[in-house]
């Protein structure tokens, strides 16, 4: 909780931005000596540009604080400017649609940003976001979630991790850079938006807008908004699931009834729906809709061997669940139904008794929900189909008179790279010039949707280069951030860019 | 909506009360003849007077209509004592229990007045309830709920059928008698609660500790909160069903988990609740659950023809359920699984997601409620042990590392009633003499707590003599009492208690 080393004897706004010495002689090995020199002794300055950032509450959930978010994009415009970043352009996004309280409300804006304008570089994609999950103190944080603070060499704050840390830490190596006069190895466009943790609305949109204007030339994509596997080895990331979410609508009676009156004698629309959700998945996580696990892309030697080398066991599971209840207690096992097959969980019903204590009543309509996290080789329509057939043929079984429906209702696309392209290889080196170790290769089990649109809209690939550790407690209380995460994580988003521009 | 023929013409108080005339030589039939003529003279007075109760917004359900509630116990007491009752006691019930706004909230009191007090005549207790279920226009009343409008002889209002309208007979009984200065061929005993349609809190206690003192001597009791069947006939009720309320606990999480990063990893406990759920009952409504249908008595010939002249067809509960759900066609099926069979119903599932739309969330803890609704011979305490053990059966066989509880959150008995004892024979007559036909003999599958209460505290037999149609719709919105209804009802009220104090 200690700030007095927070030193401001570094007036970094007064180097000459002009002269940029020419290092075009020097080894990357000797580029990047200077530039981690300069991190490690800008280190102060770097967490006070953190604490600045921490302390605007950019909540994008909480329409009261939307002039927070907005005061958040000026942040960044204020940075990037005295950065040595140009042609910065703040897009406003229009209205918030339905459902607001407020109809008026503004969408925060997408800031764009370009550092360096090389024909002769690559060029790179740089997305972060700067708007926060909500956070009260009553909810349990230790401190005020509000005001970065340092304790144990851990830097807690809501955003620190989620996603402020890696967006201010870019914005490190720029600054390392330009105290040094170093010349950046390829041209950066930055891409910041501030409605990711509440759909990121408007965001495909314009990314479809700019392909060809503002993002034109792209050669590649990196995202830092995931996280470690774990807490000790630093990963890249190479994949996502998809998820495709149901739901099964089940409606007799005009109205809800009584069960004292109706009991016994009306098909209850409960009994049905139940009955046909029990029939999904097995206890064992099996998805037992036909057709979906064939679909599913064999395991290859090469992808094997990927994971024998990640540090993770059924501990760190059965951690992360809070429980004993893992159903593999392989490594690999977890890891690949995790990342590489599909999975089919229940989440609720809609229109059922869902309050504490005893309600008598026959729900006359009840709407079950339920989702698939879709892997390689999964054809989405295919499975939905699948998905409609079994659902109805098991309704026919039953032969209820309810009437009965199954649809989808939203539908996201998995996401997987290839580990080898050149993004990757520059940041395998990356990692492993600083943390000294080669990075586990790792998918997620869950969605980061806007992935998938930078790579189809840009026609590009994409990298996920996470900072933080596994157990930094995004969207959690206590959200914190290691110091050293956040320092050598600069260092590794510098060396990266060093490595591809050297391909 | 035509009360210009509200009469005030008859000042019914300025009959003096002391000369009853000597009615002792003439038969019942005469006796009721006159209190039938006068029934029908006082009509208009009569629908004034209920009229004036249903102006009373006296729903005990908010507690910003208390005052209203306590309201209509002084409205009750003020009729009472001017139609000769005595031994008024307003009893306070003490403060009203969590959960409530103000902790301050005082029960509405418990009206009790004695109406003769003749050693040589046979006591009845009546019990009736002066409190309503809420009713806003904007519900989707046509009229505004706490004015009563007769439109095409139906009186429509909150508490028109339940309960006021019952209770408000009771009193133009009185009226009639006094008016007629003709003695009451029995004692009554008058027991208004306020609490009815907020789980009559106090009553029971109120019962037990009167039992003795107050309600000393009570032959019978007759209540009027319930209906008939259908619209045609008139009935008598002699059974309710009971009803346990269980609840499934399953919880494995130490919180609410993502379904990205742990759907098909770990043991979700919705999958296991639902799979345990899918086993309790089938599409077709018969409980599977070892134990619980071979304690059902068997139906005896004396029973199954009480079901021969009962008017009800299939037709009817389609019209009632809103749909063409039921399991069975023949009258007799669909009435004995409605009251005398058990019923199993799941009602819905705690801590699940229950809102519209996706959300992928694997739930940490979730509580399935279901209830079985009891008839004679269960026994209660068995079933509950059968139902447990099958519970802890089926969660064994699903070998799910997650933990489970199975429990009893309710337990109301069912009641039924000898409806050939004195208190119905005299109920039959008097249906017979006012409807000119024999009433069906009825049961619910419902439940009404008091009725055993009172069976048990005062250990005299109740009948249910309903007053109002089974489409007259308490507790929904336009509820209303047909006039015919309400008129005769009093003069079903009145040959009732002339033919019961002739046994």
């Amino acid at each position: 909780m200690n700030f007095t080393r927070l030193l401001s004897t570094i007036n970094y706004k007064k180097i000459p931005p002009s002269i940029f010495r020419s290092y075009s002689t020097m080894s990357i090995e000797k580029k990047l000596q200077s530039v981690f020199s300069k991190v490690d002794e800008l280190k102060p300055v770097f967490i006070e540009r953190l604490a600045n950032a921490v302390a605007i509450p950019s909540v994008s959930g909480d329409e009261s604080l939307r002039k927070e978010v907005f005061k958040m994009s000026e942040f960044l415009v204020k940075e990037l400017e005295s950065l040595g970043a140009y042609d910065i352009q703040v897009k406003p996004l229009g209205k918030q649609p339905p459902p607001v309280t407020d109809e008026n409300l503004e969408l925060p804006p997408i800031v764009l940003a370009r550092v360096g304008k090389d024909e002769t570089k690559k060029t790179i994609m740089i997305y972060g976001h700067y708007d926060v999950q909500p956070a009260l103190k009553d909810d349990g944080w230790d401190t005020y979630p509000f005001k970065l603070v340092e304790v144990n060499d851990k830097l807690y704050g809501r955003g620190s991790t989620d996603d402020k840390g890696p967006v201010i830490a870019w914005l490190n190596v720029l600054q390392a850079h330009k105290e040094l006069s170093l010349e950046l190895p390829v041209n950066i466009i930055f891409c910041f938006e501030g409605m990711e943790e509440s759909g990121s609305l408007g965001l495909e949109e314009l990314v479809g807008r700019e392909a060809d204007k503002y993002f034109k030339g792209v050669d590649t994509c990196c995202i830092s908004d995931n996280y470690w596997l774990g807490t000790k080895k630093p990963v890249l990331t190479y994949g996502l699931r998809g998820c495709n979410y149901y739901q099964i609508i089940v409606s007799g009676p005009g109205a809800d009834l009584h069960s004292g009156i109706f009991g016994g004698v009306i098909h209850e629309p409960m009994t049905d729906l139940i009955r046909v959700m029990s029939q999904l998945v097995d206890v064992k996580g099996k998805i037992l809709i036909p057709g979906i696990d064939e679909m599913v892309a064999p395991v290859t030697e090469t992808e094997e061997k990927l994971y024998d080398d990640i540090e993770f066991d059924v501990n760190e599971l059965n951690a992360a669940s809070g429980s004993n209840t893992a159903i593999y207690q392989s490594k690999n096992d977890i890891l690949m139904h995790r990342w590489r097959y599909p999975s089919l969980s229940l989440h609720g019903i809609e229109g059922a008794f869902s309050g504490g204590g005893a309600k008598t009543v026959i729900p006359a309509k009840v709407i079950g929900k339920f989702s698939i996290r879709t892997v390689p080789d999964i054809d989405s329509k295919k499975m939905d189909q699948y998905v409609f057939d079994y659902v109805n043929a098991k309704f026919k079984e039953l032969g209820t008179p309810n009437s009965y429906k199954v649809e989808l209702i939203h539908d996201g696309a998995y996401w997987k790279s290839d580990p080898f392209n050149d993004s990757f290889t520059a940041a395998k080196k990356a990692t492993k010039v600083v943390w000294g170790v080669e990075p586990d290769l790792t998918r997620e089990g869950g969605s980061i949707p806007i992935t998938l649109t930078f790579e189809q809209q840009l026609k590009t690939n994409v990298l996920l280069l996470p900072l933080g550790k596994g157990d930094d407690g995004a969207h959690s209380i206590n959200e914190k951030i290691d110091v050293k995460n956040y320092i050598e994580g600069a260092k590794t988003m510098a060396a990266y860019l060093h490595y591809y521009g050297e391909i």
